[in-house]
């Protein structure tokens, strides 16, 4: 490896999650498969949707009663009544519901579409919803990895979200452990010595980027390893990622 | 490597650019020096600073005269008059102008925070403007050092973007050649058998984002090469990356 290289492992070969699986167990033994070495620093990014099911965090669509409100959008925009009264169960609040596409806001402060439910990846009928707290899933999956391996790591659960001007999807940083989620250049000096005044890199947003890449949607690699990250300190979370609303200019 | 691995290597050293460089030939002889191999597939990720340098979009702010607009916004937020002149004139639109913040839409389509005017990295009393075709850029880019090395390469003109809803930037892709900025899913089956309905990735943006990882902002690394990134093909654009205002549920 040369030096300041980052690499990108795909862990395929994951057996399908379950309500009450050990996630952490389901990595190691993957890993020791394939006589994989972890070393100090090494970012496991992990799909959310094997945390949400392992979590138990999935619904049963025929066990939904569907609202009013839920029953006449469904029926406009030709949907299930019973997922867009799930999608509205999870919304702390609704940021646009427009042309069959609903933006919320969930508990945890997320903007993103259908508040995180999701039917991709999922036994037919059901759907899973995003962790209850994702950044105490990646603490915890964060301690049992470090056993496991004995080595400091770090973990990032993610999702794909879509972005308001963009086109397309990108993975984004729900539950962050060991690693700070954010770089901050602010008061250092550019390559030209100007202090940096506006510059703060949401790099746990790019590292769950960078593992989207190998993980694919429809091969089962819900597991990517990322070695060679630089990180400015182990501490922080998820949330430091979500902009506070006071601050959101878009609401 | 492993199979279906990816691997991220940082170009540093390279020189300053000046108006008038010509890029590809920097790279080369970076690449040279280093007795590097360039791989068919590799994908060229390059900061779109050196390509505005390159191209001489640079702007020196003595030289610009501010309208009143631009003087009142700037004596309320105690900002340069002629840096928020600069950023008026770039702005084909302006999408939120509010507590100091400006976020316009370019002529490219491009949705950013002062329409792509950035005075980090450059010479004092300067400020770049962002490439006036990226495409082009990264087209021309590609063809020089294919030639150079011999090999099917891709290119992506990378920048530094905020998020309505999170903090901190991340990079997108500008300008992109040879490869499929969106890998679309639509249709295919997932690891259940459902038929994936709604993804799409930015594979462009997220490949762009794990540049960056790489790059940093305060050393000159405005080079990086990704070595095993799957493409779905070798066409398309940086602007296929841009939502169409009609579909802007955010305008």
């Amino acid at each position: 490896m040369s030096p300041n290289e980052i690499r990108i492992f795909p862990l395929s070969g994951v057996p399908e999650v379950k309500a009450g699986d050990d996630v952490a167990q389901i990595i190691a033994d993957a890993i020791q498969k394939r006589s994989w070495s972890i070393e100090q620093g090494d970012v496991f990014v992990v799909a959310q949707k094997i945390i949400s099911k392992a979590e138990g965090r999935i619904v049963s669509l025929a066990e939904v009663d569907p609202s009013v409100r839920a029953s006449e959008w469904a029926a406009t925009y030709q949907k299930d009544a019973r997922l867009i009264e799930t999608v509205l169960r999870e919304a702390a609040s609704i940021v646009k519901m427009e042309r069959g596409i609903i933006v919320a806001r969930t508990r945890h402060g997320f903007v993103c579409a259908n508040a995180g439910v999701d039917c991709s990846n999922t036994l037919a009928g059901t759907v899973t919803l995003l962790p209850e707290d994702p950044d105490a899933s990646a603490r915890d999956l964060r301690q049992r990895l470090e056993k496991a391996f004995g080595v400091k790591v770090a973990v990032i659960i993610s999702d794909s979200f879509g972005r308001p001007w963009r086109e397309g999807l990108t993975n984004v940083a729900l539950g962050v452990a060991g690693i700070s989620p954010l770089v901050d250049y602010r008061g250092m000096k550019d390559g030209s010595g100007n202090t940096l005044q506006m510059t703060v890199m949401a790099c746990a947003d790019e590292v769950a980027s960078a593992a989207e890449l190998v993980m694919g949607k429809t091969q089962r690699v819900p597991v990517a390893i990322i070695r060679g990250v630089s990180m400015q300190s182990t501490s922080g979370s998820g949330q430091d990622l979500v902009r506070p609303t006071d601050k959101d200019l878009f609401k």
